[in-house]
């Protein structure tokens, strides 16, 4: 039933990195002024603004953003916040891809921001453990780092692997960043610099987290008709898009080591798309740990469960593999300003197809790109096909 | 292009009031119970939770509640947290309602929570404030009787009026309460009580303004297809549907004594509906204070701009009024669990119009009822109309 093709018409990215003196509407202001350039859509012609932020409240004293934003934006249009964690653009996007086909709405201009770097790094963490279970996880000490480095380890147990399969992971994803402007990291790294790192929560080192970052992202998405009429330079098409969901509490669940949100979502997604896992060329994931990546292209069919965990070290998802992953450098290395990271996804995987990313040649032929937003640990997970208009 | 009418299978609404020692995952289970019971639909139809919470950060350190009040449901589905200040579940239902016209979901329960007495109401009062401009607004001391203060004033000075018009607001909606177990206030006031009260804003006293309160509020909507499938008993429909914005500080907008959201998103529902103002039997509008009932039915047309200042007074929008407004009680005497209050109006009027509220009789030939849902100063609104299935 979600037959019609809602086109990627522009995207815009601020840096992420640390920018702890900008507020969340002159960040968000700055990536819809260059998705609007990228488009040629007229603000006047927007209908909706859907719009993901995770820590507003705690991070800037600031909720009720959407109509914010839609200002920032300098949009008269009614506006909605979304908020599913790490995966709050992720699910404004599918809500917008939604009211798209609906015929509710031609144009929608969708994306995401978070303020982070004021708080400080053990305030950031603080903020970001409000999208584990307050009750029974956050009380007891629960933070994020510490949630996945038991979800590594109940890997580890069920099937194998080590921290240095992990390692190749954030060296992966440290390479892809070196041609990318916008990533908080532009270095590259050895892994033993991931195994001689300070530890943060075993097996996870600082190397296997993602860093606190500031930033936003926005991408303008029409209707084909929208797009054909107005002549627009769209060549990406979103062509399946799928939401899952799970308990939210680790210890209420069935797996620690898989991802069953992920995976109904994906599945949801290809099924929505027509297409398989195997026609996958490149996918941007949610690797906020490096046991997140090898979870994400498990749940998304890329690698066969318990798999996974060698794609990186044994060259499957490199930038020169069959199907290679977190091109923008991945949250590690690019940055993970949460509410921002899904729409970004979209924004990235757009241009990697359209031809015009840095990294654009590593994948010359590629038609078929996914995204994979998560939330918490994995109880909210997003995907989204995209696929170059024939 | 809104065609196709969903059906409201079951409501339910906990008690509004005091419960601090409540967390918000307990109020949603209560109910949401109560809607499935209501409904007759089996947790396991459910297609999508759409859950709308505004709050949640500072008064229960807790965010990423959509899949949390999912499983506090007992649903395994996909969850969105909507949040748009006091108009979050009243996004919900929109998001809702496109979803199901969309063909992607049959049946998706809908709901909101507010937990916020344990803030005690200083806490509150500066949690609310997250729902203004804190660079512009909050900073300067604006809080939000402060706000609608102003609107008042602005209101008396363009169009006239004084307090005791307000104050008949106030007693009308205590009047209408008394029969609604599920009211936070349930005495009658007189108009002396209200112009006695102890000053919160000049013109705005204690009894112009709706109390801080705990409560959670859920419906079952699905497809009139799936309805009609499956022999449910559902005599009331969301037949149109609308949402407005407008700049987010009082201070950049062309009105203070004005709510053009609610305009354009009651005129959006009426036209999705295909009915007018004059067709409305009854509404639930968002009177957060005395002045916002008045701006509320101007804004719908239920009262030419400058006149809805005397409608309660002059009996039109009482009980056995032309127009009932806020039969429930209303924010001021119902109680207004911010992310709660979009939902609990879809429940008042769907009850309303199917003859099981317990002041039903007072629109015994109703057939059209509207809700009116407002966040901050009303740069968010979203308007629905419901109607009895012929």
């Amino acid at each position: 039933m979600f037959m019609s093709d809602i086109r990627v018409a522009g995207t815009g990215l601020t840096a992420f990195g640390n920018a702890p003196e900008r507020t969340g509407r002159d960040l968000f202001a700055e990536a819809s002024i260059a998705a609007f350039e990228d488009s040629g859509v007229p603000r006047e012609d927007v209908d909706a603004v859907f719009y993901g932020n995770f820590m507003g409240e705690l991070a800037e004293h600031q909720g009720h953003q959407g109509p914010l934003m839609a200002e920032a934006a300098g949009v008269d249009a009614p506006a909605t916040r979304y908020e599913a964690a790490c995966a709050s653009s992720g699910v404004a996007v599918r809500d917008a891809v939604v009211r798209i086909r609906s015929g509710a709405a031609d144009v929608v201009l969708v994306g995401g921001v978070e303020r982070m770097t004021n708080l400080g790094t053990a305030g950031a963490t603080e903020a970001l453990a409000i999208a584990a279970d307050e009750l029974w996880e956050v009380r007891a000490g629960m933070t994020f780092p510490g949630a996945y480095a038991l979800m590594a380890q109940a890997y580890f147990t069920e099937y194998g692997g080590e921290h240095e399969d992990l390692a190749h992971i954030a060296v992966k994803n440290h390479e892809n960043a070196l041609p990318n402007d916008n990533a908080q990291y532009q270095n590259a790294i050895e892994v033993s610099d991931v195994l001689e790192a300070p530890q943060v929560s075993s097996p996870l080192g600082l190397y296997d987290s993602c860093p606190i970052s500031d930033g936003a992202a926005a991408v303008v998405l029409t209707s084909a008709a929208y797009a054909e009429a107005h002549g627009l330079e769209a060549p990406v098409a979103i062509t399946g898009s799928g939401q899952g969901g799970d308990r939210f509490a680790l210890h209420d669940r069935d797996y620690l080591a898989r991802s069953p949100a992920a995976r109904e979502a994906g599945e949801e997604a290809y099924a929505d798309a027509g297409v398989d896992a195997g026609d996958v060329d490149v996918a941007e994931v949610h690797d906020c740990f490096t046991i997140a990546e090898v979870l994400a292209i498990e749940a998304l069919g890329l690698e066969p469960v318990g798999k996974g965990i060698t794609a990186a070290r044994d060259g499957r998802t490199t930038a020169e593999g069959e199907t290679p992953i977190n091109l923008s450098g991945g949250l590690k290395a690019k940055g993970h300003p949460v509410g921002a990271t899904g729409a970004s996804q979209i924004a990235e995987i757009t241009t990697l197809l359209a031809g015009t990313h840095p990294n654009s040649e590593s994948v010359d032929d590629a038609t078929i790109g996914v995204t994979h937003n998560a939330g918490g640990t994995v109880a909210s997970a997003v995907v989204h096909v995209l696929e170059v208009v024939a």
